[in-house]
């Protein structure tokens, strides 16, 4: 059976709060700690992985074709977010009603790569030839194994041009220690008209 | 001292898991319960305490003026924000770069009323002369003391003109009980250029 | 995939905190809802699935022998507890230095039914042929998905005498919605000498 | 307003979990972090708290006398306790049915200090001239601002008497960063009669 969380075996630098001297700190050599919160770094790391998995998504669809494209959009979905809680929380930048909102994969999947009767207005966010993607948080809310972040995601395509988005992320760390996109909502910036 | 969390003093109907007879429930008139878990029912009056607030803003403004509707929009902020945590992770619907997001009491009251030098692109967004505020929720995820919803919010405005925006919210549950806004996006709908 | 958190497609009562007329619950017949909060009828059922599984290990001990028995305290200790988390916080009631703690599956299998040479001094706690097992709560903390309960289990023999322990239990709802033992402290009541 | 919850205005060392160079971490010299979780140094001193606030109280008592060892008490349990939740599930060391159990301030204060009518077993447990206190951890489990310890604690008197006690606590990290008590179970060894 595979350890779902993180056991640290600590050598522990006591921290004492009183100065009294009485009260000591007792030799303890290592303690067990099961501890599932998550982490600043942790989640800046999901973060790239979201990044990291579109890009794949991009580059499979230029070197391969759109069949691997879609493979390699199954394959983001299934890894970065929790639809295997039950549904997600996805307002993608670029859906119209009555499709804004995709809580199930295969919704997912037809933003990122299009082709899917279902969701005819979908042009598949992930074909446009992204070569960067680049996070700029900022603020970060983190409480027990939940962090939500909300920033700027600036993408800039094959030829330069450059797409900058407001995002909002909700990551839980799942009990393999795996963190999971819950809520995603991202928009294009507001502009006065 | 004002007690903090909810206590229930209830007479349980035990659970019975086995069919088997001699595991049974003792007598157990009274258990007293803390429970700091945040319900579904708290959520969706969280979000109508919001939408009640916004048209108290615009209500002051149109029977009062603009420095009632000051007043109504900090007390908004202070009554449904949890800003007291640090900051809050908000992007308003109509915001611009570089005061996109209102991570501070002062960003998020100026964007509803508007006039801060801060903030010069604020038009003041409660001063719309909204009359109805609607929620339709498509999902929450819930887990502990945080409740997070996604969906549409409709504002209908006195000549009766309808805004739709989608809209993301995260509230905690605080120590008193009291569910705050810890994150708030919002964005008009996508629209094909 | 299975589903590992309950979703719930609720008819929802919307509760209206305003008095305002103008703040309308709108029409929304079904809502998502992913909520992996403990509750206390979990709570009540996942004690009572302790009791039968420890009345379980004396009854296969009676009827079957003490392979039987050993067999079914591995089957309490992986379906109640969380190893697979890393560790428990275990301190059965009759257990003596340096093996006071059983943090480990072995540890615990071997307090339930004996005969393991790492705990020479275990008489197998589940042998004493024991016939009832009741639970009296006399306080529950329930905080996301963890609930930490306080109070007496009255045990009864074949002869039907009663031993009377007071215990702990903090369960983990994990992420198939199966409560789990972090924590068990056990210990039989202090007697003034 | 006071602060409630920590923030850190940190410079993040990015952690890219891709080797692919195209995944960029953008400039980020601050980001507000929001971080309400418990840690193991806070865990750790908050148990050096309470074992200093013992030994206050058995000082006051020999410096000056029991009506200064009660005031102490009072101090020791607000401080230390989550009384303010609601209930605290407290077994201390030594107590007797039917007052095992102290949910209530009142109890908590009679364990350590004796003297209610209500409590007519109490002895004061911190009136027995304790000099030293030291907290030996087996395994601690954090989830969340929730930490749970499990361990001896070893308590030494004026005479050099030595009182060993099983203690599982567990701390919730309060929205003002304090840990406080909010279960506390507590025994005496088993010995084989």
């Amino acid at each position: 059976m595979n350890e779902r969380t993180r056991i640290i075996l600590a050598s522990l630098a006591l921290v004492l709060t009183s100065t009294r001297p009485l009260v000591a700190a007792a030799a303890s050599p290592t303690i067990a700690v099961v501890d599932s919160n998550v982490t600043m770094d942790e989640t800046l790391a999901a973060q790239q992985s979201w990044c990291a998995g579109l890009l794949a998504v991009s580059d499979a669809n230029e070197t391969r074709g759109l069949g691997a494209a879609k493979a390699q959009a199954e394959a983001l979905v299934e890894a970065a977010y929790g639809y295997q809680f039950g549904v997600v929380l996805f307002k993608p930048t670029m859906t119209e009603a009555p499709n804004t909102f995709r809580t199930t994969r295969a919704g997912a999947v037809s933003y990122f790569v299009g082709g899917d009767p279902m969701y005819p207005s979908d042009a598949g966010f992930a074909l446009k030839g992204w070569k960067r993607c680049e996070v700029e948080n900022v603020a970060v809310f983190i409480r027990g194994d939940l962090a939500t972040t909300m920033g700027n995601v600036r993408l800039v395509d094959k030829t330069g041009a450059v797409t900058v988005v407001d995002k909002s992320w909700q990551f839980l760390k799942d009990q393999t220690g795996h963190l999971r996109i819950v809520l995603h909502h991202s928009s294009l910036p507001y502009a006065a008209r």
